[in-house]
């Protein structure tokens, strides 16, 4: 089969082919759960250029060459013997991990933190190609209303900011304030799960108008341009208080000691965005009795919510099509911010 | 002060004049937290029919004669000297509790169930009056958006209808079922508080298509016309399992034993109305694992959250106006399922 | 093998022959996940008997004749295909429930309300018997300290009274108190679990001095003999207010309405014991804010944190034992009130 | 009356003298729920030492001089005019923060995140001295069990070990694990609250031998002498994994990044103690998943939950008597890690 291969890092991301289109043999069934699936989209995400820096080589043991591209879905093209409810030509959406299910964790429902897993497109051959093995325990078949091409981001941009956005919705009163930093691919879709899933009244921050303008649309209450009082203009929003939830999209450079500050004394920072570093005096924490929350992909019955939240129309992904082929071209777009919604390649 | 007063019961309903329009002395600044509102308006309630019935006499203490009213707002007219953060002539929406603030409950936020308190218009003489004797604790300042005669039925009808509604919200994720039986005063609100606080898909069950037409502007996704299949329809809606809650506004009747059958198994029914009788066999609860849950009104913190909603126009209430010298013919078009959207008595 | 097997319902259970031990074939491997186990020690429980009564012939469709036994331990005798982690000779505990872990409930980790689950001795054969086929899902290792025939009986009575006695373990507060309603094979294990998971007093109460005197053993700070006044006695205990918590492993006749009585005004009421009818008019569950809440078998990891607490020793289970020949004898004294503890068979 | 009175910081904590025992002017009613209290007992705390150290400046807005002790416990002098409830003589313990109850951080119970509060012995006179004046919602009536110059240090370091506990405890599950950083005055409360309101396994960590033998007596399953290699002896004791709970009672130095290093992925980092100062790369928050708690004092229901504790026997404290006037002699001891349990001025 035809795939965008990794061959090796660039750290300054300084090259313009950071993938080589090439010919790879196409995957094979090898467990009894196995299922390989044909691409009919992949997301292009900006843990794909950490990836190709290599900021990921301590938070993962994968060897090059490999194939990226962990938000995958198409249609489903051979499965193992003891697959059942699936059937070849279904169209499926893949959740990023692979698991057995019988850890605790992915017994207690958690399976994003089981104690063996793939994650393809991470540290196994991923979708940057026409065909990817995965397992039963990751499919989620589509309803005719959305084609994988068009919700393949979700399995990650969307999925992750679900998770963070629905446990700040779980504590989130009417009356109260939540903050997002970065309206991007994921944020975008964290004000709309916001909207749909709590009262609270949302503050989207984003150095760019055209962001803000799609903060508003996705059903932001209120939006802030970043251009250095972003924090003094949160405060004066919200009484003088922050707000009872900060969710960071960006997690590097200024905007982490900004959440904290934005976050309201018995409130909780979410992280989502890396990149950057956390630092605060334990007084600061004592005092504020802040929450500072880390945020993975979300788990399989996410993944099904966010289907269903998309299905019937309350979250809405903005996608930039790209030919398989043409790799490199979305890789470059996403890191000079020239994609607007999220770049899916297409086979 | 003029008012209109209960003097005896009516167990069946049968008398044109239920309370008497006439003179009476005015309430007094008793305690150093006491305050006087002028009423603005007094929301007319199925409580006051079910008091006139004699149904609360086991539940409350209340000497005849005495005035009813439990949902007011208006204005200060009086504080005692220890109220602080108030003055004459401030907009307020008072909480139907008055309570000291002292027993555990309250420390926990818990107010409605306060070890010792007051009930203005159960317990103690209500709003069906020109001014009202209540507490410091019960009173919210009104934005200017808000209105007191348009407010008031908020503080028994719309908080009772969101505290419910809320603790569905908690539990409920994108995907799920919540049904809603009955749409009027409380449900009508109740449809609106579950379409700003969770992503369920909402079902209305009742027998009137003007309720059913209302339900699904208030942001119902389905309508069932109750017409003696409701169970098998809402069953049909949810692949056979039920919703994962059921608010039951009706509570009497066959409501019950039909709300416990769309409740899915693991799921929640909310008893909000009353009159009726629960009946289930032990077995029942243990196999389905379902929980049955009572509804009081909610917390003073919820008012303010209630208001919150109202403020952002995410709720919105109905009210039908009368006169407080015809309390009578409200009390009788509530009575004969006349009145679209809430009474409101105004002085 | 050698196995008991029920022929024939007998509603009042007035025979002496309920089982017939006999030949049988043995099970065998079938799917791919199957694993048949060598039975070290089988439950005789209540729910047994009313199987026998006939009392679940509406809410399972088990054909007679079949084996009873839903509390099963011992030896994997052999594995299918695609187990793993697992080899011929472990020693294992079985969760009551055999499912195949794809429905969304099991992903959810609430897998006792799957969608398609076998509930072996209940709706399939089950462990009265030498042989047992479940699957995979439905194993747990023992460690060394806990050998089959004295842990078997934790997979329901043990595990059924930890899931309803860990809900009431997340909202009890030091200063609370939660009452126990019968003090046998199930309410022994739930003192334990609630002195082992929270800090509230407990108050026991049952109609035999025996039970009382090892429900103090258990960790219970107070006892009520039932003679007639444990209503009054538990209200004069909890300052009249009754209990935030009461767990009734009774569940029928007059436990329920004294169960309720003993609940304080938020509080919840727990189902665990069946066989009667809870009754209470809906204005006494809107003035009160009660939670009645029904408890099934809890999930496999629920199984897994009791075996934790069997193997610190906070959980320990009193046992009488019987060869299977002897069901009979075991399923009459169980009937006759004269085992003390939990009988288990042992072939 | 006799206080000893804090005239200037001494940020290196060089002096033998940081305190005057001397004669100031009595505290006086001013408002009408206003109570002065009596002294029993005042525990001196290392917050008193972070205050002389000038560390809460930035914090508080105190003005020298005053006097400081926020752990009060003793008898009502006298009450305000509103102050109902309370007489003269009745012995009781002060929670440390003076509210008024009207915010609506108090109204939803969370009276330590009141908009306006005291806390006498950090930016107002506290207990360092014969009288104290506080506010009525401050007080808990003690049972006879309790006398004050014993259950002082309940009040800052008892509850805020209460709280960040009672927090992990609502979480932790029987099979998992917690770890205690530091023994001291408030991780040997940590450790009893542990015990009495959860199952999981308690590893305690501490340099000294002493503390290790006191959490032993207080109920950790597991300690571990911090010699450097206490991350890896945690690790190694949790399964390679970490500890689902990590309860930091250092916070400063190493502890806060071991503390980090013992948490296990998915797991919560409680901070109690302070000084130092928290670092972490976000993608390493991602990755883990990881939560980091911020902990202050407990709220007024949480005292009366941990006076519930002591009241029962379930937490004792270890307690060092001082005279008021060798006030400067405690804090040296304190400074010198001399104290054995807490110490306690008795004027």
């Amino acid at each position: 089969m035809k795939a965008a291969v990794l061959h090796e890092f660039d750290e300054k991301l300084e090259k313009s082919q950071f993938v080589v289109y090439e010919d790879v043999p196409d995957p094979r069934i090898e467990g009894p759960n196995d299922v390989i699936v044909r691409i009919g989209g992949a997301g292009v995400c900006r843990t794909d250029l950490h990836i190709i820096e290599g900021l990921w080589r301590n938070n993962s043991d994968v060897q090059l060459p490999y194939i990226m591209g962990h938000e995958n879905a198409g249609w489903i093209e051979e499965i193992g013997p003891a697959v059942t409810g699936f059937k070849v030509g279904d169209p499926v959406i893949c959740h990023p991990l692979v698991t057995s299910g019988h850890c605790l964790a992915c017994r207690r429902g958690n399976d994003m933190h089981a104690e063996e897993s793939a994650f393809p497109g991470v540290n196994v051959n991923g979708g940057y190609a026409e065909l990817l093995k995965t397992g039963q325990r990751s499919l989620i078949k589509l309803p005719k209303t959305l084609a994988p091409k068009d919700v393949a981001p979700y399995t990650d941009a969307g999925l992750t900011a679900y998770r963070a956005c629905k446990k700040a919705a779980t504590h989130l009163l009417p009356g109260q304030y939540v903050v997002v930093i970065g309206v991007g691919g994921l944020g975008h879709i964290g004000v709309q799960v916001l909207r749909a899933m709590c009262a609270a009244r949302i503050i989207a921050v984003d150095r760019s108008d055209d962001a803000l303008e799609l903060a508003g649309k996705c059903g932001a209450d209120f939006t802030v341009r970043a251009t250095g009082d972003q924090v003094e203009q949160v405060l004066a929003m919200t009484g003088g208080h922050g707000a009872e939830a900060v969710i960071d999209f960006v997690g590097e450079g200024s905007a982490i000691s900004e959440g904290l500050a934005m976050t309201r004394n018995d409130g909780a920072y979410y992280i989502v965005g890396y990149g950057g570093k956390l630092e605060i005096p334990t007084i600061d924490m004592i005092t504020s009795e802040k929450r500072i929350i880390g945020n993975l992909v979300g788990t399989y019955p996410e993944l099904v919510e966010l289907m269903a939240l998309a299905d019937q129309g309350k979250v809405h992904l903005s996608t930039a099509e790209y030919r398989l082929q043409d790799a490199n071209q979305a890789l470059l777009d996403l890191h000079h911010g020239k994609i607007h919604g999220r770049g899916v390649l297409i086979p």
